[in-house]
């Protein structure tokens, strides 16, 4: 069976962009390219891209419009021209306001809206590794979730254009605790003469407990239950004070298992000692 | 081919000392136990396990002698009487300066000394998916090798015996903060009306990328050079000052994502803006 795949435009050819425009060429689509500084272009051009001579011109050529340069403001800056019958999916990080306001912006110049995060380094976008997480009218999403589908495996999070932006927020807060406890936990060992590469399966370990235990405890905080069977906030506490206490004798930063007590500590004087660790939820709820 | 289970001793039946008895019993070891509350071990007695009458009768029960109970002050209390051709293998958390003075201890006494700690819950103790990793001398390791694989994936550490708890530390702090950055874009999807439980295939993709990371990260982390290819210092200050303001707009907590930033600038400060993320590590180096 043969499928043709429909023309589309990616403006912005920076790390990401010209990833996407790639992966666009790749799975045969028809795909014009507009970028600020033209020479970041030909390689794509070389590919079989069409180089337009301005946004407005790169819009125009395909109902599909690809967006993914540095901010918002720039973002402003490219989409240029009429919108009609255009579906503008925009893969710029931002935050959740911006993407609201600009989902009307478009609405309002005759187009259709899709906020984007791509979750992948530009190298993995083209593989089902890539996860693009959508916001926006699930009708639109479904309307080129096949183009999109060129991309990576595409994920719909909800009809509100900001959800992409707050996910993207969640996700960041996430992905840097994670690399600080891992750059924090390297130090530790490298106070004691162990290498960073000889923690990594002892560390490879523990993130998988902890991603295994996550749909648990995301049903614990969706509940507000939190059963202690596997550890106490005040079992966890003895341990955090010991960390601390031991990272000053090793002479390592102490703040990030600091501030990690002073949350156990604040849900332990809140009542919940005796509960288990999904209780610190409240306190990252709190302002 | 047949092997016969060498006999075992476990010293505490708390919730991980018990799981310990419960997997050398399924392994088909003669198993003694001693726990300071007896009761604890009626149903290891009804599955076939030797209850001793003190922790010295254990101790001289069999060559292996594992003991898990809740600190160190503990385990001085239930290592009584002679320890000549006994192995003891502390499972007990503490930290590494303890673990070496025990590990003096246990050998001015006759014995040998391994410690050990278990990274699993208590349920998956017997089973490939607990890991257990132990320090001390590798001849000692070698030879308990096969018993202790009844208790799940062993690893030894190396010959320092201080390494397990260094270990733990490191390990702890990277788990709490895999934790906290899960609640922590919990609480912040929660301000949008998304449940933890619909942000999980989202955070599991991130914490998938972040592990895929991480082997090369390490050897950054071990060279001291650290290459900017997916992403700058700077690029991730941009995106932190944008989580942190906000997580103000939402109402939620922005201590974590504010200690994220404040070690990235501290990165920045020291010449390192244009670095990979992984120059964070000599943020950690310090105290
Ligand atoms: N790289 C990644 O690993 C990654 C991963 C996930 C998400 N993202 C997101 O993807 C977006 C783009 O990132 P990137 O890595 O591709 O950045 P980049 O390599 O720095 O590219 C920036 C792009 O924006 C364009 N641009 C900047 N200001 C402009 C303006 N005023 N008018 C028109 N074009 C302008 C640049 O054009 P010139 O070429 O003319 O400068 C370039 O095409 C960002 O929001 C980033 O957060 C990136
Ligand atoms: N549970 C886990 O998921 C887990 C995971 C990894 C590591 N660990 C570590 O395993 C160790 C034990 O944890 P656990 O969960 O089994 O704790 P637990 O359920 O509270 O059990 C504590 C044990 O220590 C004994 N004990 C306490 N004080 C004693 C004393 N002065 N003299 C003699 N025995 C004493 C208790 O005896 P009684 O029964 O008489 O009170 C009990 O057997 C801890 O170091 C913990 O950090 C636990």
């Amino acid at each position: 069976m043969m499928h043709t795949a429909p023309p589309v435009t990616v403006l912005g050819l920076g790390l990401m962009g010209g990833a996407l425009a790639g992966a666009f060429l790749r799975a045969g689509h028809p795909t014009t390219v507009w970028n600020r500084t033209s020479a970041k272009a030909d390689d794509l051009v070389a590919r079989g891209a069409t180089l337009a001579e301005s946004p407005a011109a790169a819009i125009a050529a395909a109902p599909l419009v690809v967006v993914c340069v540095s901010d918002y403001d720039a973002v402003m800056n490219v989409l240029e021209g009429p919108l009609d019958d255009r579906v503008v999916v925009n893969l710029t990080s931002g935050t959740p306001s911006r993407a609201r306001e600009l989902a009307e912006e478009v609405v309002r110049r005759g187009g259709g809206y899709l906020d984007g995060g791509v979750m992948a380094v530009p190298e993995a976008v083209g593989t089902a590794d890539a996860v693009l997480a959508y916001s926006g009218p699930r009708s639109l999403y479904d309307a080129q979730k096949s183009a999109l589908g060129s991309l990576g495996t595409g994920l719909h999070l909800g009809d509100d254009p900001g959800l992409s932006a707050t996910h993207e927020m969640a996700t960041l807060v996430l992905m840097w605790s994670m690399l600080d406890g891992f750059l924090n936990g390297a130090a530790i060992l490298g106070s004691a003469g162990v290498s960073a590469t000889a923690y990594l399966p002892v560390a490879r370990t523990a993130i998988d407990m902890v991603a295994g235990w996550l749909p648990g405890y995301a049903r614990q905080a969706d509940d507000g239950v939190y059963p202690a069977d596997d550890g106490t906030v005040n079992t966890h506490l003895t341990a955090m004070r010991q960390v601390v206490e031991e990272s000053e004798v090793l002479g390592v930063n102490s703040e990030l298992p600091r501030l990690v007590m002073a949350l156990a500590e604040r849900a332990a004087t809140a009542g919940h000692g005796g509960s288990g660790y999904v209780a610190l939820v409240e306190q990252f709820r709190k302002r």
